[in-house]
């Protein structure tokens, strides 16, 4: 992961992001913003380009029109400064449009620059058309770098990489082909926000945590990943995918091995990758009697009427997984995993809630269970809380939840970069700590729960826009004796 | 200790207090006042009577108008209940005067409320005339009850109890002469803090903390009361205690117990002290070289020219020992416990500070070292701390030592009862849980470093009023390699 003296690397170096789809969703929402915010904060190299890339056939001038109007912003200094920084040209990667130009493009500008500058191809087009852009990629040769200094070209990739394990290891393939695993970011922006880089601290900077940080200790783990938007215009790409691919694959998945690796032998890629994939193949694997019964999927009320969604559709807006991770530290602890769209609020956390223990010091302590909770919470405020039991200020003594929290905005006064901005700043300085490695042991886990579901198992329950989710997740919970935590543990509140 | 329901309980018994020494600085300063905030929060039994008894030749009205001089109110209702309960009797106990007729005032009292009420003496006076007192009260058979129910008198006495091992036996046995273990209620007014009990729940109803409780994960243990006042009007007294008797071998080994004592099976007044003298017995006593070298004792500049106190006196007024206990729990683990007068301000806390591992995932976590504390905070507010370790926000990993913190007055929105309030109410109901037993553990603990003190090793260091307490303090924990963390660790600010 960079360290802090990287930004002055980073502004040391050259680096040229050509984005394919560059007038797409995800370009227009994340990644012209956030280099916006970069050049904003005098964060980006002296020579730095950004080259969008698009079927549209537009001229400059209407494509930076089209950027504007998804920057927020009344500081024309920083805004002019990031225009002069931008260009567009009519191309189609997966189609080979325009190729020739884009390479011929880039060598202008290292003529331009007199450097060698770090070349990036971020790839937001659609995962279905990865395969074709990544061979039109090394046809061209633009897998290749800045030819006087004989460095290689940089690849992004978005989530979901694949659609399952057989298209993953397919696309891997193909990737490989022309991209070593030193090119390749597979971008996960979830693990560019603070606090999710903040439990490697918590558990590994923090002599007090790892001893209980396992089955002795920890009755359960709930992670919650709720949005209160819908599918917005994502329609099409979203009646594919799924809440299981789009979300649980990913975001969730990574979340579990962060909370749930062992200790990495060093804070670099391959320590951190390596513990990654022990968790995930450490997976118990669910078989369709498990599927029937410890998974809920979900969709909620009016999703049929989307734009772009099929009339018929079974596609879930909401899943939830009760799993197991099959070894010492985590055996028998059920990790309850969960997402949706268009629930009550928004909110994305992790809890470890303790077991009790038997004795029965405080007699008043039993007739309600309390048990002690860590909350590491990412949404709708980063924090880390610590649920502990209290006893109520006066005469007699009786016990209370109390909550101790660790609040990132209240207790440091610094502005957070947002998770894409870190994580482009860590693609310039080519440290890959925080994007993952290949990723078919997620896919190896969720395909057989795929499969059920495609077959109608367990039933689709229809639950309601603004609530937090169907009845089913409730009963699934209840039934072992517990309840959901978030957003019951919200701290740090706004 | 009593329950929630007991203020019911309390409020429909009867009782009546004589307070011996009740024109004395504890009664004017602690006794009444908490007796008035008693009576406003109508908390008081409804018959309810307390006797003022000093040897002062003294008009009821004249005492009233004393008492009404220590209490700052404008609540006249308040203030009329309370005055109607007050009345005082010329009498000296320790001079067997008049104690004939505070006997008769009782049983007038009882005549006249036509009930049983509880009987309760409690000595303000100074502990040099205990002896006398005990057996005076067992003379006029004050150790009695009420005769129709036969119910035995509760008899409070005040730390310090004795001036030593052999005092402290020599009074147990008067005491023991007239009064067996359930009347005698031993007061350290510290055991009646919120935060003081609230370390049980801490440590005992959440399971979260026990696993690391211990010397495995505890690097060492700081407790620390310090005050911002002098001896104020206490000259006399003091000169003849100084702080090793005044402070640590009650308030400050009892603060000890809690931390360091073993889950008690119950949580009543058997247990409890069985396990505080567990600890007590486990102090590994020091002997004259360990004394010399890991003990301070000092005294505050301007402390000779106090009013009361000997020109030449070498009374310290601060005192560190650096201690341990020989058990399984907390073998190798020091606890410096410090207390002095006249310094920079008034903290009282226990910090448990961490060990920190020799792993070096994070590499600039070793250039500056970031141990885990747990701070319990007494004064001045009270509060739990934990002392984290977090990534700072931003590009690169740089950790930051961060405080999680619960403090009592944002968390509950509850007026605390004052330590002596909830005492007096505990010893209404006959709750002797926050009481203790005999003290014979601690003398014996701490009589060999008084020898060794008053024979002048090692030397009274002399401190400036207003500093922590005197350098050679520094020197010792620096020659340990560790630092002071009160009031580095200061938590839940005013």
């Amino acid at each position: 992961m960079a360290q802090a003296g990287d930004i002055e690397k980073v502004k040391s170096l050259s680096a040229i992001f050509v984005i394919f789809g560059a007038t797409g969703d995800l370009s227009r929402k994340k990644i012209f913003p956030s280099f916006f915010e970069l050049t904003k904060a005098n964060m980006l190299p002296k020579n730095f380009r950004i080259l969008g890339a698009a079927r549209s056939k537009l001229a400059r001038k209407e494509f930076i029109d089209l950027v504007r109007e998804s920057i927020t912003t009344d500081d024309t200094t920083a805004w002019k400064k990031f225009e002069s920084k931008v260009d567009y040209i009519t191309a189609d990667v997966a189609e080979d449009v325009n190729l020739d130009k884009v390479g011929k493009y880039i060598d202008n500008y290292e003529n331009e620059i007199e450097n060698c500058p770090q070349r990036v191809f971020y790839m937001a087009i659609a995962n279905t058309i990865y395969e074709k852009a990544f061979e039109n990629l090394g046809m061209h040769e633009l897998n290749k770098g800045c030819k006087i200094h004989d460095c290689k070209a940089r690849i992004v990739v978005e989530k979901p990489f694949g659609q399952n394990l057989e298209t993953a290891i397919r696309l891997d393939e193909v990737l490989n082909k022309y991209f070593t695993e030193e090119q390749i970011y597979r971008i996960d922006h979830f693990l560019g926000k603070e606090t999710v880089q903040n439990i490697f601290a918590l558990r590994f900077a923090n002599e007090i945590f790892e001893p209980i940080w396992n089955n002795h200790y920890i009755d359960h783990v709930q992670i919650t990943a709720a949005e209160f938007g819908g599918i917005e215009r994502r329609g099409a790409f979203y009646d594919q995918t799924g809440a299981l691919r789009d979300f649980v694959q990913n975001h969730l998945l990574q979340l579990l091995t962060l909370v749930a690796m062992e200790v990495p032998e060093k804070f670099n890629r391959e320590s951190i990758r390596k513990r990654k994939i022990e968790v995930l193949e450490s997976l118990r694997p669910m078989d369709e009697e498990e599927i029937k019964t410890s998974t809920v999927r979900g969709q909620y009320e009016g999703y049929l009427t989307e734009d772009n969604v099929a009339t018929s559709s079974k596609t879930e807006t909401y899943a939830l997984l009760k799993l197991f991770i099959e070894n010492k530290r985590w055996q028998g602890v059920p990790f309850y995993i969960r997402t949706g769209k268009r629930l009550t609020g928004k909110v994305t956390s992790i809890i470890l809630s303790f077991k009790e223990k038997t004795h029965k010091l405080f007699e008043n302590f039993w007739e309600q269970p309390m048990p002690n909770h860590i909350t590491i919470q990412i949404d709708p405020t980063e924090g880390i809380g610590i649920r502990l039991i209290a006893k109520k200020p006066g005469v007699g003594t009786q016990l209370e939840p109390v909550d101790m929290e660790f609040c990132y905005k209240t207790s440091f006064d610094i502005p957070n970069p947002n998770a894409y901005e870190r994580l482009l700043l860590d693609i310039i300085a080519g440290d890959q700590t925080l994007f993952l490695g290949p990723i078919r042991a997620s896919w190896k886990f969720i395909d057989p729960i795929r499969n059920v579901w495609d077959n109608g198992k367990p039933e689709l329950a229809v639950y309601k826009q603004g609530s937090w989710g169907p009845e089913e997740a409730n009963k699934l919970i209840k039934r072992d004796g517990r309840e959901w935590l978030a957003p019951l543990l919200t701290i740090c509140k706004i």
